[in-house]
């Protein structure tokens, strides 16, 4: 199964992509940053969905992972955060990617242990875990760490389906 | 030219379409309200942007404009109109459309003549400018008047172009 983890925001827009093969291992694909700062409001908008389909195109995932966000500093940052996470799930569905959400405490357990880890905490376990060879950039470290979440929530469904509890 | 104006909503996205001909006069051509509540918040954000994206294969506008949201009565409610925003605009720019974000004063300005209007002489004036025969429901409404600010914004524009001061 191969899953895309996204860490929406208004500047910059991580992605991280792995393989989760029928054992539990993890595979790394693909990370990076959308990086769309610098340009007025609507084009980053615009530019976050094309470029977010654009990556979809080429790495072809099979589901996605997206932080659910409860929270924002202010109304603000609120608002430009809704609207970069609106452009990035449409891309995200119009690929007809079926789309699960964590909270950043599900995502930090997932790939820390803990559910208070920092940014770099979550740096070097994603790169410990993946067999990277160095720290990824902070917001595509995060979205790896949502797809490592969505990749261990997967496997334990399953388990409960193999066992017949579901 | 022919606008489409966009009153933006996590449950439910007013929009109005109308004609300014060269003279300044206003036409009406259609409105609704595309409701996605009572569904699930992510099948939301995706219908947003597929119905939306299906009312400007339809009725292809021109031109679009969309209020500019400052504020929102909290973090939440924020994030929630944020994504539906995000998703309204992925479908007006993935049109090709230029889109113009007018401020709420602006658009209640240029439809009652007065900042301070509340939903129903919104929907009473735009009725009267539009010659329809009954008031448009009040998100509809909302949009329409957003387009019709738009109208006037443009044509005030043409006559400071043709008049050499810009």
């Amino acid at each position: 199964m191969r899953i895309i983890g996204i860490d929406p925001g208004s500047l910059r827009t991580g992605y991280g992509i792995i393989e989760s093969d029928a054992r539990g291992e993890l595979r790394h694909v693909a990370h990076g940053c959308l990086n769309v700062a610098g340009r007025p409001f609507l084009e980053r908008i615009g530019a976050i969905y094309r470029d977010l389909a654009q990556v979809l195109a080429e790495h072809r995932p099979d589901t996605a992972a997206i932080e659910q966000v409860f929270m924002a500093r202010n109304a603000d940052s609120a608002l430009k955060l809704g609207q970069a996470r609106g452009a990035a799930l449409v891309a995200l569905l119009e690929a007809g990617l079926p789309v699960e959400e964590y909270t950043a405490l599900q995502i930090k357990k997932a790939s820390v242990g803990a559910g208070h880890a920092d940014k770099a905490q979550v740096q070097s376990m994603v790169r410990w875990l993946l067999h990277l060879d160095k720290n990824p950039q902070a917001d595509a470290a995060d979205a790896l760490a949502c797809a490592i979440c969505h990749a261990h929530h997967a496997r334990t469904q399953q388990r409960w389906q193999a066992a017949g509890h579901v």
